[in-house]
């Protein structure tokens, strides 16, 4: 990409694009109105300080500050394109169309990807690799415009995906923002909780309420923006709310076993389609499971023999059973190398399950 | 322990108690209804058919079946301790304290351990690991009988906690089966999305759905038992879920966005109430993190090292940025292990994070 990028709002979203296009050599120009997180953001190596002009200014600023700081990077460079990062896209569009000189120039963008750590010490290069990436381009964007976002987004090798500022929102509503408020809602409960109900905790409480940990002003932002496409969702979760509390309140009440075995099973068949770590249609990195005896040295030759052979692992997880004579090794590869991987250790030896 | 253990039915959890057993030398007497499920369960390594008088008889069957089979093997087994692995406590209780001839022989357990995969396949030695082994004494039980169940647990490197039947049932109505409907409910939403709204999925919505997954059937049965503990927690969130929905209905009235960040902030401080993988009070494998180069061969010297030392991994996990200059390894051992590993790896020049 031969293009001159600025950012301006270098917290983790901004500063991770920046380290994301250091990484393919492109220096990117660096703005923030805290001197501290521009510096820190330098140091990690995500750009420079802004300086000269620019092609395409990506806005990454808090979901409020947004409209405002894209009509401002419009004015402020003229021949520039303008994308943000925000999570909500209706209401800035309609905010930049409305007020900005040349609102042509603005396209938004949604990188799909974040982390429960934030500000540029929570930031990394691969933050948006195999995540979506939302283009939402106006009436009146053109085709080289839409064209050049791709490309941006494929630099931090994310998935562009091109939709409607409508359709986005609407989207976001159901699998991002309706989630957030159940997890809220249900998180929310257990400040009556004693602490030997909590000590019974389980995997399924703790994944169900884990993203109720978020920062509930930049959340506020967000739900407010998007409330339109909020409030009929959340209207026909009450509706089932409301059923399966009745059923629970008279439980030998003719149809209440069938009520609640409905919802579960609406919710089998709910789940079966959300595209898993492994599964749905973008990339992902490959796995590979090898089987290993369970010995303290086995893991090393297994690794060992890995790195001889020049294969750079992403990941790995052990499925391991203190005590079994068997472990399972899942390795992470770039999708590229798993085919050499699986028959570099099946020709050698190595067992894969 | 030198008693003689009977499992009744081994699927997944009966089947983990024998493989746990197993491994301390103990081999247990292994029952089914299902030839099949049997002679896999032998197979596996988890016991031998059942021939002689035991001490202790787990019976690890379906939900409803449990109060039923507990009664027989009661009454087969004269001598024996029966308990059980049922999710629910009270209405079993109140079956066999109604039914059985000799009511005081039966002491309920609930392992608080699971896997999405069911059936003897996904048994696992040490899926107890760590976990809460809930023991619920009746009236009539004796100190020794709960001491020999204690015993149980703790073979199984499991953490018994001793509590009523009624505070049992109260506290996984919390922290079980209201996420549980919870999770069913969102994902049961998701039937009417379109596969462009499933393309902008993200963790959160995996998280908060995962549990949606499981067997209706098996979990009707568990909340039919537990109804009147659920009935009120439901009521309470409906209430919740009531406000919201008007809040979203009307965003910009008064008092709307208050009660939205009301209901976000109550989620952060009841998430923070859930004890983590890392905290709470029981025990966990122990977490070492070192960095490594990001080359090939980095990370397999390090577990060469690792292995070299003697010392076994129980699990570990790469926090890998490809490109970045260096990689987090986390290496999970017991607890017991974590000072050697720290010592070995920081007097032999690795660094730690």
């Amino acid at each position: 990409m031969s293009v001159n990028i600025k950012i301006v709002g270098t917290g983790l979203i901004g500063t991770s694009i920046g380290l994301a296009l250091a990484r393919k050599g492109i220096t990117a120009q660096l703005a923030d109105q805290s001197a501290s997180n521009l510096k820190l953001a330098i140091d990690y190596g995500a750009g420079a300080a802004a300086s000269e002009a620019v092609d395409v200014v990506v806005v990454c600023v808090p979901p409020d500050l947004t409209a405002t700081v894209v009509i401002q990077e419009l004015a402020a460079n003229p021949n520039a394109i303008v994308t943000d990062v925000a999570s909500v896209k209706s209401a800035i569009r309609h905010e930049v169309d409305t007020s900005a000189e040349d609102p042509s120039r603005y396209i938004g963008s949604h990188p799909m990807a974040g982390r429960e750590a934030g500000g540029p010490k929570g930031a990394r290069a691969d933050l948006f690799f195999a995540r979506p990436w939302v283009i939402t381009p106006g009436s009146e964007s053109s085709q080289e415009q839409i064209t050049q976002l791709r490309q941006l987004a494929l630099e931090m090798d994310a998935l562009p995906i091109v939709l409607s500022p409508q359709e986005h929102d609407a989207s976001v509503a159901l699998v991002s923002h309706l989630p957030q408020l159940i997890s809220s809602a249900l998180a929310g409960r257990l400040l009556a909780a004693e602490a030997a109900d909590l000590s019974l905790t389980g995997q399924g409480l703790r994944d169900t309420t884990r993203i109720a940990a978020s920062d509930p002003a930049m959340w506020l932002q967000i739900l407010q923006q998007n409330a339109n496409h909020i409030a009929p969702l959340l209207a026909e979760l009450k509706a089932d709310i409301d059923a399966l509390t009745d059923a629970f309140q008279d439980i030998n009440g003719a149809g209440s076993l069938s009520q609640i075995h409905r919802l579960l099973t609406a919710g089998n068949d709910g789940v079966a389609k959300v595209p898993g770590k492994h599964g749905g249609k973008y990339l992902e990195y490959k796995t590979v499971t090898a089987l290993i005896d369970d010995s303290p040295g086995a893991l090393a030759s297994l690794l060992t023999f890995i790195g001889e052979k020049g294969i750079n692992l992403e990941d790995i997880q052990l499925e391991h059973s203190p005590g079994a004579p068997i472990g399972l090794v899942e390795l992470q590869v770039l999708p590229q190398l798993e085919a050499d991987l699986i028959s570099q250790l099946t020709e050698n030896g190595w067992r894969l399950a």
